[in-house]
Parts: C-alpha cells; sequence; structure tokens
C-alpha cells in the first residue's frame, strides 16, 4: 500500500510530560503498520544545522514502555534557534532556513512530524511550504491554548502538580489562618491556573486574560473571613495584568525590581491590604518535568500513532487534534490562527463564579 | 429571577471518585447565586422510604475544600432497592414508589438532582414522571458507558489508578521474566481496560467488545519475546468473554469453581499456552474509592454548578454533559438510549492496534 | 489502675505532615484503654490566653480514619506568642505565663502532651515546671534536627515532596540541557536537602552546616558536563551559608535587595560561573502541608499512643522517642539540649560524597 | 591506597523497589573513590552458569538518575536455581556450585556484593566460604523480617502501596456500608500489614505471627457498628493462621479450592459471621514493582557505598545495616540466625492495640 519512507521527528519549544509518548507511538506505527523507519532530529531544528546532522535512528527496541512513562523529550527540545531568524550571538540574526533544509534533505527523509505549539508550528509551516516537506504536526504546549483541539499533550500533567500543590497548601493554611498563593505556568492563557484553582479549591484564580485588581482579591479574602475561616488559597498565572491595563509580568511588576516573581508581588499586595500572613510557592519547571500523567500517556500515543496514519495517507500541513474521545485532523494554518485563550463566556469560567471563586475582577 | 427553591440531591449506584465534588459545587451555586438551599437524600432513594425521610441539609459550611478532595459520597449510596421493584427480603418484590415520592413531598423540594449512571437515570426519570418532579441528572460511571457526554465523573481516577498498577508491574514483570495480569472493572464497557492498557504500556488488552481467543493472547506473548523481552503486561476486563462466544464471567469461567477472578482465569490459561510465569493483581474497588483526580474534580465542578443552573432556567429531563473544554446539557432520554460501549471503529482501538497492542482477536 | 483523667493536647510551631495523626491516635488510647478524656487547645497557648478558653473536646467519634491522613493540624497552631515574652503589638513584650497557667487550671486538666519543635518545648518545659503540670512532648519538625529521636514527626514527608520535585526536574532539566535548582526548607539543618538530595539524584546539595563556594558548585557541573551530561540539579537548603562565613540568608543574599530567595541566587550565581542556564523552584510550604507519608503516619501513631502511656505511667517529663522499630522516651532536657544538626561525620554524609554528590565545600 | 578490583553485584530472590538504587551506588562509589570496575551478573547466579557466563560491565554512564528511581532489578533476578541443589527439571537436583564458583573465577573478580534477603545470604555464604570469595551482603526484602537491621531495602515501597490501598478503600467502603478485605504479601511475617494497617487506618490487622479466630474479627466489626461506623477495613497478610494452628495458606484455606487467595476467604466468612457485605483487593506485585520511595532510596543508596567500602577495608562475611539516621554493618551469619519477625512485645503490636486494632486474637 505504501513504499518504504523515512520520516524525521522532532520536538519543539518548551517541554513537556507526554512528548516521549508521541515519538513512541509514532516509532511503533511507522514499523509495525507501515514498514517505516523513524529518524529523531535533536533539538528542534538545532540538530540540522550541525554537520554532521544531529539525529538517531529511532529503533523498536528503543522505545520501550519506559519511554512512555518519562517525561521531557529523548531527542532535546529548545525555545532558542528560529532558522528564518537565527540568533548569531553578536546581536545579529541570519536565515540559516537553507541549512535546516540541507540537514533534511541529506538524512533523505520523506516527511516530518513536528511536536509543538503554535510559535514552532509557524516556523516549521514556513520551512515546509519552502522545501516541499510533507509536514504532520502535534500538538504539544503546556498552556493548552493551542486552537481546534480539545487538549494538548502536556496540559493535563501541568494542571495534575498544581492541583496537587493546591492540596498540600490548604492544611498548613488552614493550621496557621495564612493566606497562601501559588504562582503557576501560563505565559498567555490562564488555562492551567483555572483548572487547577476549580480543581483545587481555590478561592482567587488570577488569569491574564482578566485584568486583577487587588482590591477585589482582598475583598474576596475578607469575604471568606467573614464566613468563619480564616485561610485562602490563591492561585496566580505567571502572565497576569492589573485593572489599569499596565502590564506586571515576571519581569517588571510595575517597576519594582525586589521580586522574583508575580506570585511574591501579590502575597506582599495581599498581605498589605488584608493584614494576612501570606506564604508563597513558586512551581515553576516542576509543571513541565513530571511523568506524564494517564491521560497525557493516552492523547500523546493517540496523535503519534494518528501522525504517521496522516502520513501514509498523504494528508499533509495537517494537525492531529483530540476532541471527544479520541483523534481526527484539522488544517495546521486554521491551528495557528485559532488561538484559544480563556474567553470571557469560557464554561470553566461560569464553573468558577458559580463556585464563589473570585476572578479578581 | 427564581423564587427560593429547595433542592433534593442523591447520589445512586456504585460510588466512584468525584461525587461529593459534584455536591459540593452545586451547594454552592445555589446557595451563591441563587439563594437556594440543597439537601442530600441518605443513600440513593432509599432515605426517601425511611420515617422520618433520612436526609441533611447541605450548607455551605459542610462542603469545604476537603470535600472537593474526598473520594466517595457524604450520602451514601447504593446499588440495591429500585423503587419500582423493591427486594422485600423475602424473595418478592413490591411497588415503593410512591413511599418514595412521598418522602420527597415530606420535604417540599421544587427539584431533584440525581447523580448516578444509565440504570439509576432510567429508574430515576420514570419516578421524575411519575410524581412531575423537576429533574436533572448528572453522569457518573467508573465504565464511561454513558453516551451524549466524552466524560462521566470518575472514569478518569479509575483509569489512573490502574495506569498506576501497570507502571508499578513492569518493573516486577522485567525482573522475574513474567507476564503480569491485572484485572480492572468494567461491567459492559472496556473503556477503562482500553484507556489504562494504551496509557500503562500494555502488550494485551482484553475487553467485553471484542471476544478473545487464548490463541491469539499466546501468539502476542510469543511475538513479544521474540524480540527479545521476557517478560509481558496484560489488562483484563472483568467480564471478557472467550471467542466461541460463551460467556466467560467474573462467576463462572466456564463451569470451573476454584478461581476467584477472571484475572486468575486468564493468567492460568496464558501459562498453559505459553510456558510463561504469570502473576496476577485485582484492582477491585481501589478503582472506586481514590480521592478524584484533578480532572474529575474539574468535571464534577463544572457539572454540579450547570445542574443547578438547569433547574433556575426550568430545563428539566436533561443531563449535564461533557464536551471539549466544558459542560452543557442532551435530552436524558436520549442519553439514557444511547449506550457508548468500546465500539470496533473507536479511535482509541486504532491507537491501540497501532502500537502493537493484541486485542486477543 | 488509673483515676479518670482529663489530657490536653496541643501543637505548637510550624505545622507539618502527621499532627493530626498524633492527636488521633491519643484520643484513641486515652478513652478507649484508659477511659480519659482528651482536651484539645486551640493555636499552642494562644487558646489557654482567650477567655473563655479557646479549646475542643476531642472525642472518638471526631478522630476517625480521614484524620490520620489529614495534613496540618485540627488545632491551630502558631509560630508566636512565648508565654513569658508575649508580643503586645506595640513592639513591647509581657509576661504573660500566669494567664495561660490560669487558662489551663480553668480547663482542669491533670495532664500536657505538645506536640512541637526545640523551642516550643523549652517553652512548654518552663510553663510546666512553673505550674507543677505533668508534661508530655511529641517530637515534630519537618527539620528533623532533635536530638536523642531518630525521626521527628513530619520529616519523611518534606523529604518526600522534595524528591518527588528532582523526578520530575531532572526531565525537563535533560530536555533543555539546563542546570535545575531546588530551594527547600531547613532552617537550622540541612537534613531535608541532604535527605532529598541523595534520594533524588542530586549532583549538588547545599545546606547550613556545610559553607559553600560557589566555585566549588561550578566545577562539580564542569565535571557532569565532561562526562557528556548536559544538565545539574541542584538542591539548596534555605539557610545556607558562603565559604567566607558571611551569612547568605533568605533575607540578604549578602546585601542584594532583588531576591525572593536563596535558590534564585544560587542560580545566578551557577548561571554566571558556568553559562549554564539554569531554573528556580522554590518549593516552599508545600513541604509542611501534604498528607503525612504512610511512615510519617506510623511513627505518628505510636507517638499519640506512648505519649499517654507515659502520662498513665506517671513519667513526666520526657520526649517520646523514635528508634530502630519502634517508641520509647527520654528526658526531654536532654532532647532539647542535644540538637541534631548534619555533622561532618554522619553517614549519609559519607553516602553523598561516595555518589559524587558535591556539597559545595 | 588499595589496587584496582573487579567487583561481582547480583540481585537474588524476589525483586523489589531500591535494588537498583544500591546497583547504581555501588558503581559509583567503587568507580569514583576506589577507581575499581562493578560486573553486574544476571539474574542471581544464574548467569554465572552459562557459558559464556552473562554479565554485564556496569559503567557510571548507565547507572544515571534514572536507574535510582527504577523499580525492579536491571540484572535480573530470581527465586529459583539453588546451585547446591539445582533441580534439573525432571525431578532431580545436583549440585553445580562448583560451576556458579567457575564462572565466579572465569570473571576475574576480586569480591562479590550480594543484595538478598536471609534464604539467598545462607546460600550465598555458604558459596562464599566454600570458594573463599569475599562477600558483602545487602539485606533487600519487602518483609523487612531479616534481623540486626531497622529496615531493609524494599519494605518502605510496600508499606506504601498498600496504605495507599487503605486510603482508597476508605471512601467507597463507607459510602456503600461494606467491609474491605485488603490481601497484603508478607510470607513469614507480618510487618507490612501491620504498618501498613497502623498508617492505612485499619480496624483489623491479621499477621501470620498471631493466630486469628473469625469470632473476634467479627466481634470487632460489630462493635465498630455499635459506634455508628458501618463500614471497616481489614488488612490481611497472605500467610494468616487460624486459631487452632491449622494452617490456612494461599494454596489451601482448609482445603476447600474455590479460593484464589486468602483476602476471599476472610472475606467469606466475615461475611458469614456479621452479614456485611466484603470486597476484597489483592494487591500482589505492585507491592513490589513499585518505583522505590524516597527512604528505599535513600537506604539502598547508603547500602550500596557502604559494601564497597566494607570491601575496601577488606571487612567480609559481613552485612550493611541501618540504624537510626545512618548506615553500618553487622556479622552476616548473625544477621542470618536472628530473624525478626514480629514479636508479641513489638512496640507497633502496643500502637495497634492502643489504636484499638483488633489483631484477631
Amino acid at each position: 500500500m505504501s513504499t518504504q519512507k523515512r520520516i524525521g521527528i522532532l520536538t519543539s519549544g518548551g517541554d513537556c510530560a507526554g512528548l516521549n509518548a508521541v515519538i513512541r507511538a509514532a516509532v511503533h506505527r511507522a514499523e509495525l503498520t507501515y514498514g517505516w523507519s523513524v529518524i529523531g532530529l535533536r533539538e528542534g531544528t538545532q540538530g540540522l544545522l550541525r554537520r554532521p546532522v544531529d539525529y538517531q535512528v529511532m529503533s523498536l527496541g528503543m522505545v520501550d514502555g519506559a519511554m512512555l512513562r518519562l517525561g521531557g523529550t529523548v531527542l532535546g527540545t529548545t525555545n532558542r534557534g528560529e532558522p528564518f531568524a537565527y540568533p548569531m550571538g553578536d546581536g545579529t540574526v541570519r536565515d540559516r532556513s537553507d541549512e535546516v533544509i540541507g540537514g533534511f534533505r541529506e538524512l533523505g527523509l520523506d516527511a516530518l512530524i513536528g511536536i509543538g505549539g503554535d510559535g514552532s508550528f509557524a516556523i516549521l509551516r514556513r520551512l515546509a511550504q519552502k522545501a516541499e516537506i510533507p509536514f504532520v504536526g502535534v500538538p504539544k504546549t503546556i498552556d493548552n491554548d493551542l486552537g481546534l483541539t480539545e487538549v494538548s499533550v502536556g496540559f493535563d500533567t501541568a494542571v495534575g502538580v498544581a492541583v496537587e500543590a493546591l492540596d498540600r497548601l490548604q492544611p498548613t493554611a488552614a493550621s496557621h489562618q495564612r493566606v497562601m498563593v501559588l504562582e503557576v505556568m501560563g505565559r498567555d492563557a490562564g488555562h492551567i491556573a483555572l483548572a487547577a484553582g476549580i480543581a483545587g479549591g481555590a478561592d482567587v484564580i488570577l488569569i491574564p486574560e482578566i485584568a486583577y485588581s487587588i482590591e477585589a482579591v482582598a475583598a474576596k479574602i475578607r469575604q471568606v473571613r467573614s464566613t468563619g475561616r480564616n485561610f485562602a488559597l490563591v492561585v496566580v498565572s505567571e502572565a497576569v495584568k492589573t485593572l489599569d491595563g499596565s502590564g506586571v509580568t515576571r519581569a517588571y511588576h510595575g517597576g519594582e525590581t525586589r521580586y522574583g516573581g508575580i506570585g511574591s508581588y501579590i502575597g506582599d499586595r495581599i498581605s498589605e491590604a488584608t493584614g494576612a500572613e501570606t506564604r508563597v510557592t513558586v512551581l515553576g519547571h516542576v509543571q513541565r518535568g513530571s511523568p506524564p500523567s494517564p491521560r497525557d500517556r493516552l492523547i500523546a500515543s493517540a496523535f503519534g500513532v494518528h501522525a504517521v496514519d496522516l502520513i501514509a495517507e498523504g494528508q499533509f500541513d495537517r494537525m492531529v487534534a483530540w476532541s471527544n474521545r479520541g483523534v481526527h485532523s484539522v488544517p495546521l494554518a486554521e491551528a495557528i490562527a485559532r488561538n484559544a485563550r480563556v474567553l470571557p463566556d469560557d464554561p470553566l469560567i461560569t464553573t468558577a463564579r458559580g463556585l464563589g471563586i473570585s476572578l479578581g475582577d
């Protein structure tokens, strides 16, 4: 039904849980069903820039059950090295896309599977179009902000890590009558904070999509106290913004330089406004590196198999996607264009408000 | 917008993780948004048969964050006591539906939220129609075999427990070169086995929807060995059936009486057919009782809030349902009628086969 | 054998996992074996200062299995309010010990069980001596720096949380070739960092007892790289000190004000010295609030039972202690005097060095 | 300080969590501190019987952090193949010890580290004495029945798995008013059942060291009910015995052949005696295969380093052991002779009784 093919696979952008499960599944499908070989490319497109090209043949023997359970990516990944505007280290950038394409040709690859987010997809798609490389994308992002798919690889695990932290903070908050602030990831989208806050019993959830005011946060904490409960849990997405629209970001916090993170900043503001004792936990990369949750492994496995099927069917420039109880695919361009931030009428916003959670507005 | 209401809530059928999160969410929405009170009914409809009626008023103060994290149901539940055919203990059954309805009237309830599966819904719907009780259903079942919803409360947790068991069995299987059999729940549907088997790296998954032959299972185990791997993981759904159509069930195993469960039976057959050393784990009720996973808590919270909203909107005889990233509702009758067993063209069947997993056929 | 007694119990100082298990066990032993009642005092000695005295009778029905699994303390606790030097809020302190003792008398208590660390024990012992209150101490501290006991309640759980974080950081460190810094608790003693670092596969462990130099840390990271591994895990105890003896603490970091914590400070120093990309996780109070580990629950249960037995035997001014496979008791004064920081010849120091872990010296 | 040595290492008997952590630590110590090489022998002494001898050189590069976290043993293990009485497959046994010793000589090994339990140690010691092989033992057994050490590798993890199961059974037991029976491992000693039962909130714990009567068990369950709690948790060690001294074992149950395990048997007896609905979970090998707990990793690491140190110091025929906060060593012969079953005056027996737990007597 199909001739022998060589498929390249790479992971790009920030790592997350489930990447290895995608790779493992793709290798299984390619070898077992089609008799094709899969070539793992090192560190996104970085390995294709090196000479000799930096790659490894992924055989079935290498991709065992242990790999299914392993966080991170055995191929390595990076947030840097955009081929069309490669930072040369001296402040200048250069178009090195021809070198990347050259590396791809050198390996004699017939198609490429890229596991990434919208940023990576935009670049990989441009590369694929320039070089006429048959390309299929597999969505991964802990932020879950890719459109046209219910969920991306890595999100479920990241939410789980954040919820577990809230479960742990609740008893110590209650014992000491404190307000506990948990800073979670979410560069542009508040999905982690929203889902984790609901599932973890937060009183306040601050997300980038809804500008917060400390007054609103303080009012909620005072209301909680008025019911006789002297502690509260606050989830803060790393990129939240204040009401007046001035950006309060990880780097600046309105110009104050003494803060390591927005969590500490919010914690101090709450303390000032309410007199409450606050404590801050910054989860950081434990949200990315965890072993994949069962659901992430399931989704990743379905994605890996389906990505290879798309290549077998000659369906390119598409992204695999999850909906309902299984996998399908959508046009890559539409998925990139359709960002999935938290909308004002998101059903989970209704859920959060229904539970009495303050969103800081 | 709405007058003061009293809403009854009950859990019915086998318990699972997330029931308390539904109750907690409903109480929050009812009290905070509508100013209504929620009355918890004890042990499904059993409490409504007792005189005085066995219930508890669920106030906000009772449904704190601890309840969100707690497995089981604080209201109690039961698989017994069908009101229209109540087992009287002497082998006869009696229609006691009027007593149940009488209990409902005695409490002065305006509407009822029932958290159950298709069996419970069919009975509760009949009760609601007979007595003109405004009724809304919240789907829960670890088997995930309710139609028209992507997922029911309890499924994600049950899968997680089974996957964790596979993660634990893999290293000991490898160390001793054994075939490990894991018996999981799933009375009529194989969703737990299928999802857990894929996510847990199983070599063989046996589900009720696909009749198995020991020859096919043995062939897979021999094939695994031929690759140099001397161990295997086998997931067996409790209600699997053999190829010839004769039922091999928990109770009978083809007439052999020495087996406590289908897992032991399959383990022995594999041992006979392949000479492999086998060991069996029977997870049993740890699949039900676990603390709810973050996803189950999220879904349950959304369901609880939305169920109350449906009552506020006067939308009755409906079931809340999950699709994509949030909650909506569907006609209850359709949900009951549309069973969701694993279909031959289920995308996850394709995923499993793509990974080289044998389904015993 | 003994007359009916009323025993007070309180938790004092920073909370940790297992406190509720101690209380639960004491209530069981007191009620079931001796027919005594247990009175829970609120927030250390704070509740004894209030009028009416703030307490709750702890009956068997209240201390069920859920309490065994619950983090924190249902009695509340505090790090503040030393009775002999009570901070009056205006900068002055006052001796309020007579009021505390008055509260104790008012409740008609025959003996007191205090669950605390060395600081709390010193104060409670002074109170007990002043008022001739029969007193027994139960050691709890995540730092495990109490002498004469192998382990205190809360330590095993705190180590477990830190190890889990390292397990999660390892894959993302490897994927991005980063140095991951994990800041853990440990005000005066490095036991958490040392145990967690060994069990979690750290390359560098910095503890308060061994002054570190960034040069030594950087040398280790370079050595790791020379073996072809481009990532590293660094565990930093919150109170580590630099080689020259000048204190680098959570608050100061040598005078630099832009740091939220020592972890960020060390991360930046490593980055400067090695060029490595570093990321920081600050676990904070998730180390305290977690549900108690099985071992903490076991130890706490044994401690709670034994503390009541000591009272029954008239053995006062003693601390329950763990050694080998069970519980015994030691003189309280000796336990307070014998601090258990990490010693240079600690067997685990040998273990760490044997694994090639750098201790920064 | 020492000449270049080649050390053999093997795992023997049933696998458990932490074996790989011992191997990893030994390789680190041997290579980094002494410049020695470590040779891994396959499947206990089985690999030494094969020609060519079945072994692998363990280099530092192979024993990374992932190995520290991995359950089972990368060397493989077996319960079979006693060299002095080797089962030839035809029902006869033969002394093949000379072949094993020949394999050892062929590899040019200077010393042997054996990770095992008392049975393995007895055999390995005999081999070592016959061939004058410098031998050091590292204790591992989930049963924790080795004398002269506080704890053996694998015990803490096995207890943790059992406790987690109890945590999961409690809510479903309460929801359905059932008695949940958990069958745990423990061939000769009840340490797992005792520790897990205390830490997991069991009402009844049955261990091999204390003959049980169903009457006593039923009496406890009735007493629990009399307090208004309609569920109970029962932990059963796999090798428990009835009061009259007749063995009720996994295989026989007093001659009844329909039982797969003692758990089902006890469950049915409880149901008969009390009318309670019972459900049974058989944990099986998930107790062995789990990833090692932090404590098991710590102990295993300390053991691996110290075992190599003993060889460097010329201290042979010894077993490494744990006490208080660290590692030391004891004469191997004494450790074998001193079995550590649960004694009637075991402090944890007092703890269990103090909590009101029935031990079935």
